[in-house]
């Protein structure tokens, strides 16, 4: 049994799409999110500057004595995770790994695999999903495509106006004749338009979605190295923004249906 | 008469705008323009980083010999013009000054003015606009409004899709009562959305391009200084981008009517 915390971090409220499913599947674990909202966007940042935030993000999250650390943002899985694996010795979860064993499970090597992937334009410059995929997914096919404006929409708050709806039509529109079995939302903030991605895209294609597959990489993980927190704990959440004149608290509150989320927000520094 | 160059810099294609105004009032001078499109946006981050990228813009076109800097940015000439006239020698001029001359010259101070004033995150934030307004123009009236997709959504070439549509229509709700005279595009990237814009408010609202005040500004001042280039000399421009990764060959090549721009490009390292 381990009482400590899991720390969670994103660039803004993207995240939370992730804390939601941890929270929803283990309800006896505190958990610590860490919003990087001063420095949002990281989708179009350089390398070297996601990694030097990253690293910021981690650092705090560790000064609060926390068990694991899952990076809840695409940009910094892709661009950071190696990294901060070299400075930090907590366990480190991002959003990649528990999607691929989660694919690999569930494919017939046999038949062809048709994955679409959309995250932000630095995850996609990095081709690190499409690489990952290649390696571990036999008889892959690969489409990615860039979106780099859905991060900053979900940002302000527009995931269901029309503006949302014509930006999904538009940016799916390379994937209509490409017969997707799947689509990753590499993309932490994507889920938040999920709706609308499955409209467009239709039924058959499965839409996944990295909260839920780091939920279940967890499960097994927290029991494996049994460091799951007492069940008759009740988990709580504490949520820390690095700029809090954002649209944080309306977009968190519709996801975690919690109106008192408002009480539990910090501001803090990480510079 | 001045041989030299005249310097522009925008964080990404925005500024072309600006420079579209200025070439075709001034087909003998020869401009070079810098976008700093590795790091677009400039829009949602700090001031002291605004400060830092743009230090090194007008650094890098004062070490071309430039004989006037024009900052053809809004967020740029809202958190930095001030810092940078400290530290060049070199006359520097951004948007908000021109702009202000010509609201000046053109109102009646005896009847209100109603002004709007659209621009991104950091320049709202800043009052620049409204500051100077209030300052300097009688009898004025402002609403601001910060548009924080526009400038990332001109950067992708969207301008005139079904998106674009949404997004102005979407902006510009709140002017939708005001009985504006005036809206100020306070980001040079605005100047792309005009027709959407128009369309939403009414012709009787006067969309006030701040590239085309800059021209008139220039054109005083070019005389005054009498630093203007020969009647003789056709002029040229040089365009350098810090990432050549970004559409601005095709929104650039659109606003100038010129496809010839590719050919004219460098990439180059401000940093």
């Amino acid at each position: 049994m381990d009482k400590r915390p899991i720390g969670i971090f994103d660039s803004g409220v993207g995240g939370m799409t992730v804390l939601a499913e941890i929270k929803k599947r283990f309800p006896n674990e505190d958990l610590i999110y860490l919003g990087d909202t001063k420095n949002f966007p990281y989708g179009d940042k350089s390398r070297e500057t996601i990694i030097k935030l990253a690293t910021k993000c981690a650092g705090f999250l560790i000064s609060q004595d926390v068990k694991l650390i899952v990076i809840a943002c695409g940009t910094a899985t892709s661009q950071a995770l190696e990294e901060l694996k070299k400075i930090y010795k907590v366990p480190i979860v991002g959003i990649i790994t528990p999607t691929i064993i989660n694919i690999k499970r569930n494919t017939n090597p046999s038949k062809e695999t048709r994955v679409g992937v959309i995250a932000t334009e630095g995850t996609i410059r990095s081709n690190k999903w499409e690489e990952e995929l290649l390696q571990e997914i036999e008889n892959v096919k690969v489409f990615n495509k860039a979106c780099p404006l859905l991060a900053p929409m979900a940002e302000q708050g527009w995931t269901t106006n029309n503006v949302a709806k014509e930006a999904i039509k538009e940016y799916m529109k390379p994937f209509i004749d490409k017969k997707l079995d799947k689509i990753i939302l590499g993309c932490t903030h994507y889920p938040l338009f999920k709706e609308l991605i499955q409209k467009e895209l239709g039924n058959d294609v499965e839409i996944i979605n990295t909260g839920e597959k780091i939920a279940d990489y967890l499960e097994e993980y927290l029991v494996n190295e049994d460091i799951e927190n007492s069940k008759n704990h009740d988990g709580e959440c504490s949520y820390y923004l690095t700029d809090t004149e954002c649209n944080f608290i309306q977009v968190a509150s519709r996801l975690l249906q919690d109106k008192e989320i408002r009480n539990n927000i910090q501001k803090m520094n990480i510079e």
